[in-house]
């Protein structure tokens, strides 16, 4: 997979593209990620980017020349073309998953207060990594690039994807390691029996209560096995108890 | 305000500190932003950070230790805590404005696998800023820093604030600047009006369709004014028409 980021601020991508995952998955030729200064087309005589809005208002907002000249050099018929966007959709964990059939893909990082709307014409889908105002498209894409780059074979190893939150539709559950004590705070003790299925148990029992109590809306979205909702029948009696101790 | 970003990898945040709206407000002191390696904390002999998970599993786990003791010497009574989290409260404009009561916030930025659950108790409140899977918590810690500086007093003009997209429950109406035809499209005539009147009213027009289109569920949760109920039944009958003529 071909990543393409078309920003004015490449400088900012450097650290992310040199750090952990990111930098091992580049190394390894498993992604190819670019970053693009878009600054560098433009037209204008002292390389302006952005100008005043039409029909007025606070803020400027970015031009389509230097935006449009940088994506019609840095794209090709394949590319899939996202805009980064407060009004677009928001982007999660199933989106990633489509995104992964592109080959290509390039993301357009706006800034300011604004992109000229005719762009959106130019792109495939705009996006949103969530209800919050950014300074620009910077963060959204190193979230976006992140995502998918975790998700390309070899990258992670297969068995730590499975179990991480959102992946099988709930939140994961409560990690521990070493030492059984610290501060005073132990352990689950079911974790030091080396009983695997009842870990399994304990795990799948404990992911269901955090999402229940955290994150509701990701189970009403989601096809319970049997034993899970015999679980959560469970989970909603306990909390029911505690609630009449209280 | 200040914040301090417990992390592994220091070296991600510096283009980030160093590039526009942050840049200017670390350099006016409006905002003090530290970024605190707890690598550096370990009291393992080759400064790990991570073990592998009580009753197995993949991937690593973060140790209490170094995390603690680094948040004992970097945060004091009045300090907000805030572990980044895919398991957390899903961080929205709203709860920036909460977060901005704060005068200093620690942000911990989570790795791996997740960490010991135990450094849970030890945090005012987890956030995520999506459902999306991520390498770390440093991109989140960014988008969080991010969106709070620019609601600093004297970061951004006050008049940029109000228009911009979630602030007033809308999204953002279509922006355009020069030239007024670019590629053959035409920037919409009532903004070369000079009418402010009839601008004001096209975008809000604008503002109610986007967000009715694209995010309705931003609208269930705002009270409209007379005048954008007025608006909104107009719009729905404009997109009745359409599918209609389809």
């Amino acid at each position: 997979m071909k990543i393409t980021i078309l920003t004015i601020f490449p400088e900012m991508f450097e650290g992310f593209l040199n750090t952990s995952i990111i930098k091992k998955a580049r190394l390894k030729h498993l992604i190819d990620i670019e970053v693009v200064d878009f600054r560098a087309y433009s037209k204008d005589h002292s390389h302006r980017v952005d100008d005043y809005p039409y029909g007025g208002g606070a803020g400027m907002v970015l031009m389509c020349q230097p935006v449009l000249d940088a994506l019609k050099e840095h794209s090709c018929q394949d590319s899939y073309i996202l805009l980064t966007s407060p009004t677009g959709a928001v982007f999660n964990q199933q989106m990633a998953h489509q995104l992964m059939e592109k080959k290509d893909i390039v993301i357009i990082c706006g800034h300011y207060e604004g992109y000229d709307a005719r762009i959106y014409d130019y792109a495939d889908q705009q996006v949103s990594i969530g209800d919050y105002i950014l300074t620009g498209g910077e963060l959204p894409a190193m979230v976006i690039t992140d995502t998918l780059t975790r998700l390309v074979d070899g990258v992670i190893a297969a068995e730590s994807l499975v179990d991480e939150s959102f992946e099988n539709g709930l939140l994961e559950y409560n990690q521990y390691t070493r030492p059984e004590e610290y501060d005073g705070k132990r352990v689950p003790e079911i974790l030091l029996s080396g009983h695997h299925e009842n870990i399994r148990k304990y795990r799948l029992y404990e992911s269901l209560k955090l999402t229940y109590l955290n994150r509701p809306d990701l189970l009403e979205n989601r096809q319970l096995t049997k034993e899970e909702e015999r679980m959560l029948d469970d989970i909603k009696l306990e909390i029911a108890e505690q609630n009449a101790q209280q």
